[in-house]
């Protein structure tokens, strides 16, 4: 199945039948997001796996009762970090510098321009661009689950301080920003299983400049 | 080549060769972009298209000249609405009613809780949604270039209000938000192109709550 086969085939489904992922579709979506583009490579984010149903069940509370944090198999959710430090981009340097082979000083301008700007920014600022990034990785989220036929629901509706609380994200450095639950459309009990996908047209969304 | 296979495929091309991409190709790539998650189904974002090579040069001269820029086939801009009114959820809401086939009426609720939301934020706060969403197609514009084997450099860095001066993207009522050129890398001349990936590893990236 082709990207735009599985992006016509999926959709944002509002019922699931609990059915379980297999761990190997599950791997392959985590993997899709992990390599993610990043701007400068980053990833100032974490991603939550939850699978544990009575902990789901808490989230659900805090997310207007959605059935499908429940109803599906797993939740991830993407939070991005509250602030970017030199102390973050430097464990980001050395990583790289180990793996590329090479001594860390070899990455110093890039270095120096990478904490410049996480240093110049507000932590508000940065937080907002990390969301920015994990929205990257979210998109490629969903991108991966269509094509490996598991259904996923990209939500922005839940209450996010409530969230953080619940699972001690501030003290993690984290915000929440969006959730995606990972599992199987209920067919039956969907209303949106069978509406007609609607997308703004090609000549309106796009515009050939020249 | 599977979604993982192309994702590790792909990097940020720093030369890009000039070569043309056909144009079946760029069409797969917006085809997908268009078909993107976007929060209510609203799309509150346009990507502009860029083939003319002086219109590029231009744009280069407001994005720290990177050569990518010129060299590539097409340029995409990802710009945001810098606001969402009521008329374009109206405008939205009747076209879903349109290919639905039903009356505009039927979707009256659906229509005043994103009515709700759009008319309770800010511009800015609507924007910055809007940008978000943009990201997502972003995401997934980046995913299907790399599917359809045709690189593509994500770019944030230039100067959005001299962009939105020079393309008059403030009368769309539209803010520029990334940069997407399309084309092929220059392996020759890319200090990138060989360098291996670094992205952090699964055990820091996911954390497996329950």
């Amino acid at each position: 199945m082709s990207l735009i086969q599985a992006l016509n085939w999926r959709y944002a489904v509002k019922r699931m039948n609990g059915e379980k992922v297999p761990q190997e579709k599950v791997n392959a979506i985590l993997e899709a997001t992990r390599l993610s583009a990043s701007s400068m490579g980053l990833q100032p984010y974490t991603v939550l796996v939850i699978e544990d149903e009575e902990l789901r069940r808490e989230i659900q509370k805090v997310a207007f009762n959605q059935p499908q944090i429940v109803e599906a198999s797993h939740l991830l959710i993407f939070a991005a970090w509250d602030n970017i430090t030199e102390e973050q981009v430097t464990e980001y340097i050395n990583q790289m510098a180990t793996e590329r082979g090479v001594a860390p000083e070899t990455l110093n301008d890039f270095k120096s321009s990478l904490v410049g700007i996480v240093t110049r920014n507000t932590p508000e600022q940065n937080f907002q661009w990390a969301a920015r990034q994990a929205y990257i990785a979210f998109g490629t989220a969903i991108a991966a689950a269509a094509t490996e036929q598991v259904d996923a629901t990209p939500m922005e509706g839940f209450n996010a301080t409530a969230l953080d609380e619940l699972l001690n994200l501030k003290e993690k450095g984290l915000r929440s920003v969006t959730l995606l639950p990972l599992g199987y459309r209920d067919e039956a009990n969907d209303w949106l299983a069978n509406q007609k996908k609607v997308r703004r047209e090609k000549e309106k969304l796009f515009l050939q400049v020249a």
